[in-house]
């Protein structure tokens, strides 16, 4: 089978065909049909989460397929299901990382990798698609869903008629952006450096946009705030100082932060203690707080109900083979989350 | 009636004969008996606090004394209560700040201020003493044991059989340390410059102590936890990299950190995001997030056991007119916590 493979960080992935051997105690052998990019894997990729001692090995953490082959042990899902895999961790046997061969090199993998026609995943990184979820859309559950609207939902669980900032709005921005229509917020106000982004929040459901490029953000939002700063603000842009900003920008007696960002490794983040002592706080987001079989079944209903307007994220597609050209585009800010069409036709056999 | 003021940072507090005029609504007047004297004044007088807007102006946060007459509206204590002075707001009218004056020049004050004989005192800063615990010991209710013990039962709620290391073993810090006890820890680790402290520490029931001038503090603590890190740390140094030192010293997955320190003005703490994101957390503490009419009644049924030793830490003496030697022997570490002695006939008369 084919697969994107990481022989050398800041290189760019080669496609390679590889082998792989049966199934061991509790894997799952599925199929791919679409995998998204995320920021993550970017970093990953550039060399950029500090020394990587895993290569050669495969990437890519958030898709749909169909189930193949089970193992033994495994009972959460059957051949012929439709599955999204993700990367937080979820119910079910906490299988071995699969080991996949180029000829006799062996190419690490984690418990789940996506940039691959197949993948052998562990049970526990797999939850079944609702059926009426496409597969294209459906790879958002994997990863973007669970953190952006589980910061939402699970890490600030909002009070009513609060103000919120969400600085960065990629995957992980947009996907908390949706699930802020769940509330009755006063104020949403969507932060990114790129006009393209802005627009697109609009449409979201921001009420007030920000351009960090071109406006000063602290001011813009305690303009808007009576000069308080808001209740909770959201970060998820990958820069250190951006969460810096959000911390900043959340009121002195209670304000929460909450940030997804995983910075290039090294980079540090510099709080006043003060603010902190005076009850500011500040929190990183595991995958916002997902358990992924209690809390996707809850968002494929908020999909079915036309509230999580999904194929807004994926706006370019790409083959497996066009994987370098998608991590540019994602670096270059040229499209949200890239969706990489693995198998097409899989759709169609349900 | 005699008080310490600050007329200027960085220089003596001068003790001048002040005036006060009538009580104003919800306001209580208070014949100060002792009064502790807390790093955070210590802080102010030395001017590292930014720029002081209120000089020259009264000090000090935590006393006991004897209520001399109370305003209108006041119900929580009546004239001959014994009651503890703190700087954390209680229940009771929130009255405005007093003034006194020096000949004409106006003395500014907070809602209640210690380093004086007589105090004009917010209701709401105000708790009855129990009547089992001595004026002098009774002092450290008002700031040291809500923020010590506080930040233990109020703020860490420890589960069992964990581990902790406290930082800073000053009068916060050695509170946090009494309110151990109250808990089965597994280990409790107790880290600072001076020996004394580490042997007092001993004393108060530390399992390990660690002189962080001599020794590699995270070396020993990851020694002491199989490589983990601590599961909880509280840190009260005063100084920013502790608090970082605090931090970096929990476990990666749901270590706690609650810090009471409050550096110099503009002292920034570093921290590595990636820590919080894998599940660190950290917290700045605002007095141990204690109600005092709802946790001093507990704190005093704690003494009446004998669980907290408070004489240890009131091992020096100053008259009113030696607040400038107890204050420089605080910043210099030659005390735990000063103990101004300003009216030891109060007690007697009870
Ligand atoms: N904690 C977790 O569980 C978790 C999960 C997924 C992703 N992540 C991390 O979240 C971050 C975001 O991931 P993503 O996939 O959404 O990224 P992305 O690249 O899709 O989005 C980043 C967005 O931030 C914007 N941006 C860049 N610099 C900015 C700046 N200075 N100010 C404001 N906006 C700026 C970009 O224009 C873009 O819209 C990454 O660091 C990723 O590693 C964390
Ligand atoms: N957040 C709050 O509600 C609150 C309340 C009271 C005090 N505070 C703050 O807490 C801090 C402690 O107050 P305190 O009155 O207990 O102070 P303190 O001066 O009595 O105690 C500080 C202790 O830290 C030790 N220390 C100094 N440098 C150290 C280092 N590098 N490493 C390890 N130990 C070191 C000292 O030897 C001393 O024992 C101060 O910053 C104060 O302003 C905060
Ligand atoms: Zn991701
Ligand atoms: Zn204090």
């Amino acid at each position: 089978m084919k697969a994107a493979v990481l022989y050398d960080t800041n290189k760019p992935l080669k496609i390679d065909t590889l082998e792989f051997s049966a199934l061991k105690y509790g894997q799952v052998l599925v199929k791919i049909a679409y995998s998204g990019i995320c920021h993550s894997q970017l970093m990953e990729v550039r060399g950029k989460r500090g020394e990587d001692k895993w290569l050669p090995h495969l990437l890519g953490h958030e898709a749909t397929g169909i189930v193949q082959e089970v193992s033994k042990g495994v009972t959460k899902v059957k051949k012929g299901d439709r599955v999204v895999l993700g990367w937080i961790k979820a119910d079910g046997i906490d299988a071995q990382c699969a080991e996949y061969f180029n000829n006799n090199q062996v190419i690490n993998s984690g418990k789940v990798t996506t940039f691959n026609e197949y993948s052998i995943v562990s049970e526990n990184r797999l939850i079944k698609l609702d059926k009426e979820i496409p597969l294209d859309e459906g790879v958002l559950f994997g990863c973007a869903i669970p953190t952006g609207a589980g910061i939402i939902i699970n890490e600030i669980n909002p009070k009513e008629n609060s103000t919120i900032a969400i600085f960065g709005l990629g995957g992980i921005g947009l996907s908390a952006l949706m699930a802020t229509k769940l509330y009755n917020f006063k104020k949403i106000i969507a932060i990114d450096i790129e006009d393209k982004k802005l627009t697109l929040a609009k449409e979201f459901g921001a009420t007030h946009t920000i351009n960090s490029k071109k406006q000063n953000v602290k001011e813009e939002i305690l303009k808007l705030t009576s000069n308080q700063g808001v209740d909770y603000s959201v970060e998820a842009s990958g820069v250190a100082q951006v969460i810096e900003l959000a911390f900043n920008s959340v009121k002195k007696e209670g304000g929460l932060c909450v940030f997804a960002s995983h910075p290039q490794n090294g980079d540090l983040i510099k709080l006043d203690p003060h603010d902190l002592i005076c009850g500011k706080q500040i929190k990183g987001s595991w995958g916002g707080a997902c358990y992924p079989d209690r809390d996707l079944p809850k968002f494929f209903e908020l999909y079915k109900q036309g509230k999580l307007p999904l194929h807004k994220l994926l706006e370019k597609r790409y083959t497996l083979e066009e994987v370098n050209q998608a991590l540019d585009d994602l670096e270059n800010r040229k499209v949200t989350r890239p969706l990489l069409e693995i198998d097409t036709k899989l759709e169609e056999e349900r």
